[in-house]
């Protein structure tokens, strides 16, 4: 049976324990991993590591590298050991973030298009090892990932040494759905030839000089789903918000009937507001992301959506089972490709993605905040929002008109983190409705985000910021400086946004 | 003479007067015109409107598109006669900016890659009458554009009616420098065939359904080329210590020996650190960008530089009758695109463009703003510097270090509008020194900004507000929120934001 998960023979004596592969780590290095969303991440050995430092004691600070955001076997146990010293370029863990935002683990969120040519470029110094989860090894060696593509390629072609952790849970018919295309690098780069989201342009497989390959690990680990998301009225709200918007383009004329590409955010409204397509009436649809969720699984299955590009799956468990036991059936319908290519400015304007992206808070003239609280405490990081925002054909912000049972307004005169800049946003939708910025200047932007987005707690309050701000000087972007981020203060203050906090009063006290 | 300029016999009948041409331009209606910086912008039209709606009184209220900043015969004299309702993409005139700032003209500063696909898109509406500046038109009626191509060559294709202004005083040796491509739209877009600056992939005029272009007018105005800016010990040093960080990338293998294609900000700075290459060692240099400036030339009269790509020239007065007078010299040596390829960010990718821009702030933790003084009167606009500084190869961003006699510092703990995050800008150059923020995180950012290029006045007052936010909370990008904009209010209260007018006795005064 191994043999045809380990199809280059000579590899089948580099089978080792995940304890004998982690020697291979010492203090100091870069370590890269393949990865994205908790799908695809190596699993036995980054624990195998963390043993064998909490039981050694021995000193022991890494950089880590990876796709994306990866399962708890990784970047927790890691953490948790206090064996990150940096981290890029993007995580959702608990125990990661709460080191990065106690200075802990020196964090840099990068957009995700940019890290491999990044690494190739030699911004990072050099690979020491890469560990890439596997289903099987090619008879040349070649690498066949499991269930996302992240970095794993230029991780591969970097790196001095490569540890493979063949996951036998993982179906070895996911062979044939990755498609690994690595550009060269300027000045020798050549157009991406991709102009469909179906196009296949590289190899199912990551090529890989089996020599680098120092160990194979055996796992049986299954990734990490996350929770099924629960129905949420909200997010169904906005996602009927979103489709009525998109039944008004295609009436304009300013998109075809089948919409173009769609992008969708990675996390529960995500899923939520592409669950809304289901019966929308659309047909014909593609979508070319990062992430396959749950609903686009049904949007397959519902025969609405006849491809889904992406990097990785990011499927509940539920779904998962689905998925991972019709690999046949999905075959030709979804395909993972490396980050750089699944993101790529260029592909994305190419195709003419719809992005839709969660916003933490948004401000009044359309800056969005997707990356830090109250200013200062990182959540994720900007992830490949920026990658789609920038180069989209209609670049779309969701968000909650509130937060914390209603102290918070998403909605604020400035925001405390600028993530996306007014420059890229076109359309913001809340479940109060959709502000559609196309055309606008700054105080017709503000005058509408209010009307169209802000829950009415805070809609007064956000106009009387607006007005004052008009009297009080400049009227193109009016803002009153020294009361701008006043909003932010009183939270931390007073625990709300409410009017209550905000007056002057309660204010100087 | 008039035959060779007009080749297509049927438009000579079309030729008329600008009062005559501008009959056409009626209120509610959105205009469209050549130019990008002061040159190649209709320079009779405008003005005629201007004074017909004066002696006549007529309401007349307008949407005007332009692909850049233009001279002032067109901004200026629209704006004074207050003929502009909404104004995109940019601009740098004093009126256009006086009547922004007061509230009169309603802009929106855009990305200048986007607006011709948007304009295709449909998201500006109709364009009703294109103006455009030509030195010919050819046999089959297309317009063979002056010293810019800008966003004309969409215009052109869009608009109902077409009014070409044939100015005599641009030599008619110009022909043959443009290169007009325009993408298809998704989702027929294929990959753009540009892999070097040099090369040339579309028709040296602007194909034209010449049944729509209603009236030629005959004019001999120059452009409006800007000073001739003086030497600049600051710029030098600041000039100084880019070469030395581009020699460093050379060495340790991130640049190739002859770098890898320029972009440069439009301005004095922007000029005068391209200038500092021309004695820099380095050679076979080749140029992206959008315009054209001064240094240029020079770096390419000194056999330095082999090829520049723009949208325009931007020569001041002297520079551009060198240029005029030796067309045959130059042109296979720069080559005119419209700014949706000049800008674009698939080959800004795939070329690998160092771009570097000129900030009006930056704050600790590397985020620019490049539009706004003090958070709410616009300066000009983003510009190109979105298109590049997201996707060049390396993302450099240039300031002086203090402004108004010192009394601003341009180091801030939080800048009052960002145009370009800490994802995107890679390193800092003021006359200080060079920040190089690759791979640090939030807090390594702010030491190394305020080491190596904050002024010596402010390095203190910064390095004291970091560490009292490393104090008071998170620590992945500390903040005090109600004091990060302090620096700002001060300013705006006491002219200056020298550690007196930040002394907590006064703040509270």
């Amino acid at each position: 049976m191994l043999t045809q998960r380990i199809r280059y023979a000579p590899l089948l004596d580099k089978v080792v324990t995940a304890d004998e592969a982690a020697t291979h780590i010492r203090d100091g290095m870069t370590v890269a991993t393949s990865g994205f969303t908790p799908f695809g991440y190596p699993k036995r050995v980054p624990q195998a590591l963390a043993d064998r430092v909490r039981r050694t004691g021995e000193p022991m600070k890494l950089t880590l590298l990876t796709g994306a955001s990866v399962g708890d076997q990784l970047d927790g146990a890691l953490a948790r050991a206090g064996i990150v010293d940096r981290r890029f370029p993007y995580q959702t863990n608990d125990d990661t973030r709460k080191s990065i935002n106690q200075g802990a683990i020196k964090y840099q969120d990068l957009h995700l298009s940019h890290v491999a040519q990044e690494v190739r470029y030699g911004f990072f110094g050099d690979i020491d090892v890469a560990i890439i989860e596997a289903v099987a090894i090619t008879e040349d060696g070649g690498i066949v990932p499991s269930t996302s593509v992240g970095n794993s390629p230029t991780f591969v072609q970097k790196a001095k040494k490569i540890i493979v952790e063949l996951n036998l849970n993982q179906p070895s018919g996911l062979e044939g759905m990755h498609d690994v295309y690595i550009p060269a690098d300027p000045p020798a780069r050549q157009p991406i030839p991709l102009v469909h989201p179906s196009d296949r342009i590289g190899t199912p497989f990551i090529p890989t000089d089996p020599e680098k390959i120092q160990a194979v690990v055996i796992t049986d680990i299954p990734d990490a789903p996350p929770a099924d998301a629960p129905g949420d009225a909200v997010a169904d709200t906005m996602a009927g918000h979103l489709v009525e918007f998109l039944r008004h383009e295609v009436k304009v004329g300013r998109l075809p009937s089948n919409l173009l590409p769609l992008q969708s955010g990675v996390g529960a409204l995500a899923n939520a507001v592409l669950r809304g397509l289901l019966d929308a009436g659309f047909d014909d649809l593609t979508m070319y992301s990062e992430v396959v969720q749950d609903s686009v699984l049904d949007l397959i299955d519902a025969g609405i959506l006849k491809v889904a590009s992406a990097s990785s799956i990011t499927f509940s468990g539920r779904v998962l089972t689905r998925f991972l036991s019709q690999l046949d059936k999905y075959r030709d319908k979804i395909i993972l490709r490396p980050q750089e290519i699944s993101n790529n400015p260029e592909i994305i304007r190419r195709l003419g993605v719809i992005a839709m992206n969660t916003a933490i808070e948004v401000d009044i003239y359309g800056n969005v905040n997707s990356t830090h609280v109250l200013g200062t405490n990182v959540m994720n990081g900007i992830g490949g929002s920026g990658d789609f925002a920038r180069n989209a054909y209609l670049t779309i912000f969701t968000t909650r008109s509130i937060a914390k049972d209603g102290n918070i307004t998403s909605i604020v005169p400035m925001v405390s983190h600028v993530d996306h800049t007014e420059h890229d946003v076109k359309v913001i939708v809340t479940e109060q409705g959709v502000a559609d910025l196309r055309g606008l200047c700054p105080r017709e932007r503000a005058r509408r985000i209010i009307s169209c987005c802000a829950h009415p707690d805070y809609r007064d309050m956000l106009s009387d910021y607006l007005e004052r701000a008009e009297k009080a000087g400049g009227k193109h972007t009016p803002h009153i400086l020294d009361e701008a981020l006043g909003w932010h203060c009183a939270f931390l203050k007073w625990k709300t946004m409410k009017p209550m906090a905000l007056q002057p009063s309660r204010k100087t006290g």
